[in-house]
């Protein structure tokens, strides 16, 4: 009876998916779900003829599985998680592995193993990436949680992860690290996907708006960009996206038919949150979150759109023929929105490991950050042969502080820099936003400036505040007496 | 004995000023400190021969005080207003009022409100602005809370806070909302203060850096911004900070020695967290909290500066010769630079507004925003002529969505937006940091787009998650067979 190797728990499309994909490798999976009809209609559809143990009740689950048991759970993050949790723990044995591979805010994950832990067993909460189609056929996954699972579900996790490497057997799926590490990790890449998907978005608002591209246009762009540095999921699927026809029997193309109003989970919010509390300027994710925020404003910018203008056309010269000058002809500008666009992902990425290295040190996780970078390089939503240049960064400086400054990136930069300036400059200009590029292009100025105008932020906070400051060339803690030293006006 | 008429709770320089504020009206005011030395000193010192009672236990303190008593703190916020709310309920007697007056987070206020009223008291939870000689004079006063508390403290409170209007008597104090209210408007003030430093301390670079000006020039054309539209408290002293000597006997101006390192108090962070809850895109505080955080980072950024390149001079001599005419000679500059200041200011109040406005629904705060505007037109650090605009929009229009759509304000970004998208464009391509008004711009240019591209980031989430989107066209929501729709790679 019990001889499943894997319990899977949650059989929406995401969960169903991976107890194929586990049992497509070789795997007795027995699989639950609170409304039992989804079991049977999994047993009798997809999983006619495999190898799955269809159960009814909870009880007759962890009974199916073998000792130590790996029981995975794929539900709806939040109170639904410890519900099972509470569920198990009664019903399993000492040494078994309770699993949560859903989106969940890490806080809870290091609450859950300090529960489970203490409950005798053992608790993984990985990231699961790669949407449905990943989860069947090979996801990038994050497991962290406690370290002692991870003998016991190795094997099976790197088995149904995706595989990168040039003999495609390197899996996407190492330890990640303690407690909630694993849901970091995929929170930030959750949060690092949110700006690449901005990213594109702006670059194809420039080339609709400024370049006059049509869909069969942004194609073959899209298709060429997806052969150089920016080859990408996303920029791939966004090649396929502008070559879809209506489906609803319409004229054109399809995505001119979608509502330019963005949804939103909340992994990409909690980044911002999170950075926010660590002091770090991860400025893309938290702008590609409000710039879903701005596009949920639908009615109030159809409002707006009427009443608001944008630049004047030919009322001032220069900057008119500053801002052609600065597109240059139709290939220069489309080469320039693609070096926008690829200097604006190193950025984002740069910003993604400099808020890992922060919560890593916070929470004494000691994460691979090379890892980390290849854990992403198949299976998951953001993969891309450019993480292969970030985990050679840090294997070759582990201890790198920023990304920005690894040669390689360093170069780069400086080769994509022209076009980038010229596209933010000319969008500005032009009346088109570009929050993503921008903020990207602020946080290169403003990383690499010796000497930023703080001290007169400082000087302000004393002044109104007596908040104090430090001086450039005493040591100590400074306050002035800003009434007795201002000239006094008109004087 | 029990003939105060006041009783204050913390005898840092905040509370000694809003005490001696208090006694100077005409009340008896008692006063207590855990440290009890400060008591003694305040007593022996700024209070002697005023109406003082020192109290040297908790229990005196309360005991000196006339019913209904008016009991307020201003510690640090946090634990320490728990414990003395602990401390005070079994003292305090039916009707009694409890009051904190810190930078305290909302939802403690919530919590306390209830917590108060449930032992049968009555809790105010006050915003206090002004610094230390706001607290002296006349601070700006946002408080919220038990509404039964209001009548009682309402003449105190706008007997001591600041006054505006041509008469001078209109009080910057008048009741808020229920429980967190008045803290949250004190927190939306802080938020907005930090957008309006990090807004001058980009003027201020962009003048010294593209400008050329230096300090003796920059208090000259600060004092002159100061009798215009951007007429306000930290203009004005910003130009009195220009004007200030090294104290340290040093040569030149202090402001130079002043280390570029920005601290921060949380308040900010609060706005954009919550901001980010609430999906509302209150770019502005979260940039300016961003930037001091980039600014703490000063040693990175000392190495980053000797890595990573900026515009490379002569490279590119259309983009040159497009930086240059889009500065212009220098008084246009300068002029170009407070438009760009003046407008990327208005965002900010509008996106303030607007999270006060989602923030006010989402709680049934029932806020009322032009009286949030006024509160703010003196004593506290944002004070402004600019506030009285807002005030006229609101009473105007009592549920304009958005600042930016009242005719001033359209009318003022209309004259704005020309210097305002060359200042931006400028520091785009000579490569300084300008975050704030880029940010700014980019909210406006957003907002005011009937098509924004989260078409192609909705295609993207239903293409690899099946996250479904609306369309243009029709009612309903769409899941779409990407993979069948698109065209063949290479095909």
């Amino acid at each position: 009876m019990s001889d499943c190797d894997f319990g899977l728990i949650g059989l929406a499309v995401m969960g169903e998916n991976l107890a194929l994909n586990v049992e497509s490798r070789g795997y007795k999976v027995a699989v639950y779900n609170r409304t039992t009809e989804k079991v049977d209609a999994l047993i009798e559809g997809r999983a006619a003829g495999k190898n799955f143990v269809g159960c009814h009740s909870i009880e007759d689950f962890v009974k199916a599985v073998k000792r130590p048991r790996k029981l995975m759970m794929l539900v709806k993050a939040g109170p639904a998680v410890d519900a099972i949790i509470d569920q198990l723990i009664p019903l399993c044995e000492e040494g078994d592995i309770i699993i949560d591979g859903g989106n969940t805010y890490y806080v809870d994950t290091e609450r859950r193993t300090k529960k489970v832990e203490d409950a005798g067993l053992l608790f993984v909460g990985t990231g699961v990436s790669g949407g449905e189609e990943g989860a069947l056929k090979g996801p990038s996954m994050m497991p962290g949680g406690s370290k002692d699972a991870w003998p016991h579900i190795k094997e099976m996790f790197q088995a149904i992860s995706a595989k990168v490497g040039p003999n495609n057997d390197i899996p996407c799926c190492e330890w990640v690290g303690p407690r909630g590490a694993g849901h970091y990790v995929k929170m930030v890449h959750n949060g690092i996907e949110y700006g690449d998907m901005q990213l594109i978005c702006e670059a194809y608002q420039l080339l609709k708006e400024l370049g006059g591209l049509n869909n069969d246009e942004m194609y073959d762009v899209f298709d060429k960009w997806n052969q150089g540095e920016l080859q990408s999921y996303l920029i791939e699927i966004s090649r396929d996206i502008f070559s879809a026809k209506d489906d609803q029997g319409g004229d054109g193309y399809l995505v001119d038919k979608i509502l330019d109003v963005a949804g939103a989970k909340g992994t990409g919010k909690w980044m911002s949150q999170l950075a926010l509390d660590l002091g770090v300027p991860s400025t893309l994710v938290t702008t590609a979150v409000f710039a879903r925020g701005l596009s949920a404003q639908k009615e109030a910018r159809v409002r707006a759109s009427k009443i608001l203008n944008g630049p004047a056309e030919g009322s001032n010269a220069a900057m008119a023929e500053g801002a052609k000058a600065l597109i240059g002809d139709r290939e220069q500008f489309i080469e320039a929105v693609r070096k926008a666009l690829y200097a604006s992902k190193i950025v984002s990425y740069a910003q993604g490991f400099v808020q890992l290295q922060a919560a890593s040190a916070e929470h004494d996780w000691n994460l691979d950050y090379g890892q980390s970078a290849l854990l992403w390089r198949g299976g998951c939503i953001i993969r891309a042969q450019f993480l292969d240049r970030i985990k050679e960064a840090f294997d070759a400086e582990p201890n790198l502080e920023n990304l920005l400054l690894y040669p390689y990136f360093e170069q780069a930069l400086e080769a994509a820099q022209e076009g980038w300036r010229a596209v933010v400059a000319a969008a500005s200009l032009l009346g088109i936003p570009v929050p993503a590029f921008s903020t990207a292009l602020n946080y290169y100025d403003g990383y690499r400036l010796e000497r930023l105008p703080a001290n007169l932020l400082q000087a302000q906070r004393d002044y109104f505040g007596a908040h104090t400051y430090k001086r450039v060339d005493k040591e100590g803690t400074f306050h002035s007496e800003w009434l007795d030293l201002r000239k006094q006006p008109n004087a």
